[in-house]
């Protein structure tokens, strides 16, 4: 009933999932290496490490929103196919680039160029994410919640999408309305969904959701 | 039944457990990382990690300790929301902060300012904790057992940042007796379940656990 | 019925794709610390990076294939064996030096000796794969569908050696037909799967697969 | 019908599996992060990570045993008893130290100090398997295969603590020596089961197994 070389087996889906949390968990924890231990005695010799802080802060909050995301996205799949494994593996790859951005931005506190690449480092996992959303949608569960999922996950994605492109000239004002836009992706991703609903889903009825 | 955005396919929160299990395991295993070789000849060239190693054992409880309650917490869950996912991520948060103060606290041969740091960095996570384990108690699963588990857990966290809180004026008069009171707190998570139940639990029979 | 000390329990072929997954992730994430953030201001000086850049493209391509190939094959065991596990562990170590391998052909900016060990670091794994392809062939399910698989997976196994070995000799003339030959392997494990089964496979009836 | 504090949720023991492969999986490939690319040009450079590599192969084949063993164990488990879920915790920690002495010994050229170092390191966690083995023993699956199962692990393990022994008092007169101890106990542990078996197990009749 599968296509030549999709895998139906139960757990295999499950699999997919654990090594993504395991990439996932290794991005998300790499980061903290780079708030390196003052050598300095007093508890103001950390006062530099801020902008690395902040930055951590910053893309672990990103990382985390990538996690819940993908988690609901996977939940709304059936089959793993070719294209939902290579996408996947895309996603991961994108996401493999943060640690290096937020290590640049923190050490070259928050700059233009080091926003610049920020931003596009976060552009990246998002069209990344789109693809794998796709393969998801087209071979995934067919219900009627899995489309107004995919339908509402799919605005956010754009909105998101947007905000970043337009971080990328507010940059060049000042690269800290360029961190604002990261920063409101972030907040607004971690809006209970319902709210979100509100905003980005047509009033269908719930039925039978 | 579940609220809009909740996920309650069988494996969702087997997938937050494995997600928090990666970033835990990575948490205590990159501390070990700070006990760097010396390139000087003889085992007496090992003597000055001593403090390294005292920071790193006692660090390792703590996150193990974290790990078992998380556990044991999550155990008592039931559905994903996102209150659930968020208040553990915030957690995981938190715990990703330790190696870094543990390093310092090494580094810095269990100083006043060392101390005084590590212990911030232990009360955040119990902070967090209690937020998760109220989002766990108010969706996850309402029996008997599981009201006196959350009794018994939120007493014990209670007690437990207590004693951290009493650790930092007491960091003033001597870092070691700061360090005592961090180490009561492992003492005292890691006794069997059974006899800390006779000091946090009122006398509730324990009819059908 | 199964040998003594194979274990039949359930979720033990779980385990092993847990651990393997672990192990890969991390393989796959060590890499990018390589992307070592330059002290210097401005873009440009991101430029010295691109050959570390791509060593790592090329090697995440590399382990992101091994992982859903290990994926396939594992979908079609059945027991595990101490055969298996052993195999298993001995394709992990020879994956575990990756890392160094791309570490030094980016750092070496793809000279020949380092396109040389990058080559023979990558036929390692492959010879490794082939023991464990052998284990899980023998040991197995032994439908109509998982004996195919393992035919044709064995033939690509071969063509794939076969162009490593012929990157040797070539990488003698030019790195970069070194590069060439490894890069060529990876696109076409890529590709998908019913393209390269009319390549390396006999026209068998897909009877019931 | 479980002791107070114990979880029988079936996925408890899934997860105290997975916590373990997670932290196995990270030390097993931090060690090949000592592996560190000389910047000088040539293969010829290479020849200096000798000692590094081969304390690499022989601490990667004894984790992998210990992997092995692991699951091994759990398979015959039941519930998630505390003692059981600290045990598990002790044998973490003190694999844990394996990075740190396998670099030592790689550094110092399997140096008489190192040896010993290494050889003491070997026996913690030997010691820390004997106590979690008895928590499986006693409140695990109670079958005839189990107890069989235990009876030859106990004198596998004995066998292999008193060569570790011996391999002290050996680094003495020659640091290969205590190297070849440790050698022989991997290789050992490695022989396929059933070899084993007739050496350590009386002659029960395999009833029911």
């Amino acid at each position: 009933m599968t296509e030549q070389g999709d895998i139906a087996r139960e757990d295999s889906l499950t699999r997919v999932e654990a090594f993504s949390d395991g990439v996932l968990a290794i991005i998300i924890t790499i980061m903290v290496l780079e708030l390196k231990t003052p050598v300095a005695e007093g508890l103001t010799a950390l006062w530099p490490l801020w902008p690395i802080f902040i930055a951590y802060v910053l893309s672990y909050a990103y990382v985390a929103i990538y996690w819940v995301n993908h988690h609901r996205l996977l939940g709304h799949a059936r089959v793993v196919t070719s294209g939902l494994l290579w996408s996947n593996m895309l996603l991961l790859f994108t996401l493999s680039l943060i640690p290096f951005s937020t290590a640049y931005l923190g050490e070259h506190h928050f700059s233009r160029e080091a926003t610049l690449l920020y931003l596009v480092t976060m552009l990246t996992p998002a069209l990344a994410y789109v693809l794998l959303q796709g393969r998801v949608a087209a071979t995934g569960t067919q219900t009627v919640a899995s489309r107004r999922y995919h339908k509402a996950s799919h605005r956010k994605g754009l909105a998101a999408s947007a905000v970043y492109a337009l971080g990328i000239p507010l940059t060049f004002a000042s690269p800290w309305l360029g961190i604002a836009c990261a920063a409101l992706v972030a907040v607004f991703w971690m809006l209970p969904w319902s709210v979100l609903d509100r905003l980005f889903l047509d009033r269908v009825p719930p039925a039978g959701s």
